[in-house]
């Protein structure tokens, strides 16, 4: 039983607001090719119309993807998706289906069509493209538009994210290089400014 | 005693690739007036020229700023600087001298004149802004070159975040909303795909 349910889209910024490490999924024109790729370089843009932007280098088989199908899905893994995050991150789709290697299960966006994965992760974002070439060409980044999110309401609810001991396997990762990843298990709240 | 050590360049997205809310600084073009805000949204786009984006709201003194003196700096907070980025995230530079409100420690980059933080501050970076009009009006996106980058060893050396037990106020801090952050105290390591 899947425990995700919708995002507002109001709060779909939030999803990415701390700087998780995601996984952008992609697909070809006619959806009959796939793919996945680590990406440690997103951010939002803007809170409304929700907006976000990452950095695609333009030789992977994803930006091809993205540019085919002008869609794309932001996948936020937790801590059980560790090791495929990081498998998937070094790794080409030209060479390699890698959802069928690593057993990643996933269905097409409703929507949009492009692969989404909810076993394992956190959260999801299905998005389309803003065509940018200037960005995309002098910094390999892409702007899109988020259509619709979804999160596991274990770890994401009502808007917010609540890390807790009994949630670590969703708790999401932030790479630090080589493998290495922070996630985000110990939480503190600012005292308001007087 | 300043524990701060020069980052080589080419590590210089190691130090925000894990998506640490970071500190703005800023200087009018005459160094007279300064300004900081905290940003949640930023990411880098390329390893070398180490080169970073970043959303700066138009309406903020700090863009006007980074408009007028084409420069800036990026300090990352530790959780010992918590409180002060929340504040400093809420209030304007326009109606505040925020360093002397809070008592933030900052001394002038040698070279660009940004105001730098050290005190309570994981590491910094000091930015030439790389005008880019479409984007800086169409998504608040502003492109900047790290020129220099320094970090705590106690908490960044070699080229590495080394987060442990005995560094907290160190760690770095991501902001989850509304004064809820995440602090980059647990990691975990993948194991290589084989």
């Amino acid at each position: 039983m899947s425990h995700f349910q919708p995002v507002a889209l109001g709060h779909a910024s939030r999803l990415v607001n701390h700087g998780p490490t995601v996984l952008i999924t992609s697909r070809s024109a006619d959806g009959t090719r796939r793919n996945v790729m680590a990406a440690a370089w997103s951010m939002p843009v803007e809170f409304t119309p929700p907006r976000i932007a990452l950095v695609i280098d333009k030789r992977t088989y994803t930006r091809e993807l993205v540019a085919e199908s002008g869609v794309f899905g932001i996948c936020i893994p937790g801590v059980a998706l560790c090791d495929i995050t990081y498998a998937v991150g070094s790794e080409s789709g030209r060479e390699v289906d890698k959802f069928a290697r690593h057993g990643i299960e996933w269905q097409p966006d409703a929507t949009l069509g492009v692969p989404l994965i909810e076993a394992g992760c956190a959260a999801w974002l299905a998005c389309r493209l803003i065509p940018e070439p200037h960005a995309q060409d002098a910094y390999d980044t892409c702007f899109g538009e988020v259509l619709s999110a979804s999160a596991d309401a274990r770890v994401f609810a009502q808007g917010r994210w609540s890390f807790r001991d009994d949630n670590t396997a969703l708790q999401t990762i932030h790479h630090l290089g080589a493998g290495n990843f922070a996630h985000a298990g110990r939480t503190l709240q600012a005292k308001a400014s007087t």
